[in-house]
């Protein structure tokens, strides 16, 4: 880690700076974001700004200023020009119960870590046993009870499979651990609609933006794991890493199937870096 | 509170003990207890010690040796005969990213509370909005990740309703926000079976077990919200208010059904007192 925050003031990272009695902790009760610092500026900002007070209006949660999260941003960051930058934001410290309180104020955390490593321009998946459970109360949002996240990515360690696909429990493919998902299908940019599981990713809603100004034609609906097999192009997004293009299914060491980079995702991948470069 | 530990030691409950690094703090990625210290002991430990050793195996952390748990519970209570011990165990330190090092050195805090204010012999429940997922991989053990309690606690604040009931979100009746339910009907003690949501209670599998060695009949099965209206008892549980007969279903001021405390919630409130005395 390079630098960190605590409710606006740096702090040392090796030191612990949360009470036992915050509900992050106690409770998983709060929000996050992970942003790419690029260029020395946090791509995709007003994205993360507006998640963040979409999830802090579900959990009923006074969000932090603009002001002052952009104020605190530019202090974190300092000189830096390139790395990871998190936000987690907590209800604060309460007492024993799950009540939340009004009265309590929010504890602010900010992390600055070094830029990722790179990753091949295109990768492979493979389908996760984990499923999500269906909760719209909590579908969407970036909430910090990410336990099925966990034993999903928990499934393999092989890292030449860069993401793992999820279904939920009912069967409906709706995201990866850590990335949304867009198939390509007879020409029409489909990704699952996310009304009762995964994380509206910035990426994602960027991605279907350039599309609809590119004239694609888009679907957000229920998407079924066997549309993989018929889907003429996939790839996977996220904040970080932006358009995934995938080129393998794979189970174990055996391939299940294989798609090439196909005209719509580059199309897509050219777009995104020209409205809003990454370096 | 009265008094905490970390990993063993000693700490002063004011300052922060908890690294921002902690998967507690960054997932809910743990489990904990939350038990009754009457004179002088822990009331149903080995329950809670099994409990926590189950959610351990699910979330493939490795649980506390119980000399360990069993020497840390004594440093914590000293010399103090009553009141409520929260143990938290998290997966530990990580870095960025949600995959699991099993190398990873597990956080252990306990927490000593003052006893509970008492409670009315007899209480009355409501019908929470908020419902659970469901998830049989997450279901029956006592995880840190706990927003859809966060959010069904925050739905009232009317002090003279002890609970809130929870269905999930096929419209199953599940428990309490805190508890879990158990209703009579046709002289059967019926309770929800938890295959896909909801908390194991110590004290519910108790009254299961001292229901059968009274003779009665037990049902484990998937309950719905229409058959309270035809229960002739309806009680709660948890391990610090023991069984609690529930003797109204309220909705804001009005009342929507009433019920006695019956033969059968009698015969255990007596028999669980005879099997493990509160004090």
């Amino acid at each position: 880690m390079l630098a960190a925050l605590l409710n606006g003031q740096p702090i040392d990272s090796n030191l612990p700076i949360i009470h036992m009695n915050d509900r992050g902790w106690q409770y998983g009760d709060g929000v996050f974001e992970t942003m790419l610092l690029k260029a020395s500026r946090v791509r995709f900002w007003q994205d993360h700004v507006q998640r963040l007070q979409e999830g802090c209006e579900r959990l009923r949660m006074p969000p932090p200023s603009q002001t002052v999260f952009q104020q605190e941003l530019a202090l974190l960051i300092g000189k830096q020009t390139d790395g990871v930058v998190k936000f987690i934001l907590t209800r604060g410290r309460g007492g024993r119960g799950y009540r939340p309180d009004p009265a309590t104020t929010p504890t602010r955390v900010w992390q600055l870590f070094p830029a990722l490593s790179p990753q091949p321009a295109a990768i492979a998946l493979r389908c996760c046993d984990t499923r999500l459970s269906r909760n719209s109360l909590l579908a969407g949002i970036k909430h910090l009870n990410r336990l099925e996240q966990v034993l999903a990515q928990a499934e393999w360690d092989d890292t030449s499979i860069a993401e793992g696909l999820l279904l939920d429990t009912e069967g409906e493919l709706v995201c990866g651990t850590m990335s949304n998902l867009f198939l390509v299908l007879d020409g029409v940019l489909v990704t699952p609609d996310l009304r009762y599981s995964g994380v509206r990713g910035v990426m994602r809603k960027n991605v279907l933006q350039l599309a609809s100004t590119l004239n694609m034609v888009t679907e957000e609906r229920a998407v079924w794991p066997q549309e993989l097999t018929v889907a003429q192009e996939v790839f996977i997004t996220n904040a970080l890493r932006g358009i995934k293009p995938v080129v393998a299914l794979r189970s174990g060491s055996e391939i299940e199937q294989q798609w090439g980079v196909g005209e719509i995702t580059a199309a897509l991948l050219t777009a995104v870096d020209s409205v809003q470069p990454r370096s």
